[in-house]
């Protein structure tokens, strides 16, 4: 089954790539975003058939490996 | 209000990173992933309370900036 997962800074962490995106934006006209925040995503084709192992799993993945969690929280988000 | 938006590379796109990825967590032990495919993901305040007019927005954002057309797609996903 797949799952997918979404990375994001937390709050309090200054997001520069974020801010360049905005400027970029802003330089194109659209001149009504309040901010811009990127993060990443990962769409996991995992075998385990369980909904909820395969999250547990993926919860795993994302504590050892993929997000930093002293400044990233993740979001599982999709399960099909 | 926020909308967010996920740009994922087209099926038929390779995604070395997320090989990269996934010999990374079977190295850690992850034995049972498929594949693992990364994407990019965008959360945007913006300053319309529409829905639909935001979410218009934010996809003339995705078609001019954010997304590549030519080998990626994108889903925009939340709106709150």
């Amino acid at each position: 089954m797949k799952v997918s997962t979404i990375i994001t800074l937390k709050k309090d962490v200054l997001d520069p790539q974020g801010k360049v995106i905005h400027q970029a934006l802003d330089g194109m006209g659209f001149k009504n975003v309040n901010e811009i925040r990127q993060g990443k995503y990962f769409e996991i084709d995992i075998n385990e058939e369980d909904p909820k192992k395969a999250k547990l799993i993926v919860e795993d993945m994302c504590k050892k490996l993929l997000a930093n969690l002293v400044i990233e929280n993740y979001k599982i988000i999709e399960t099909q």
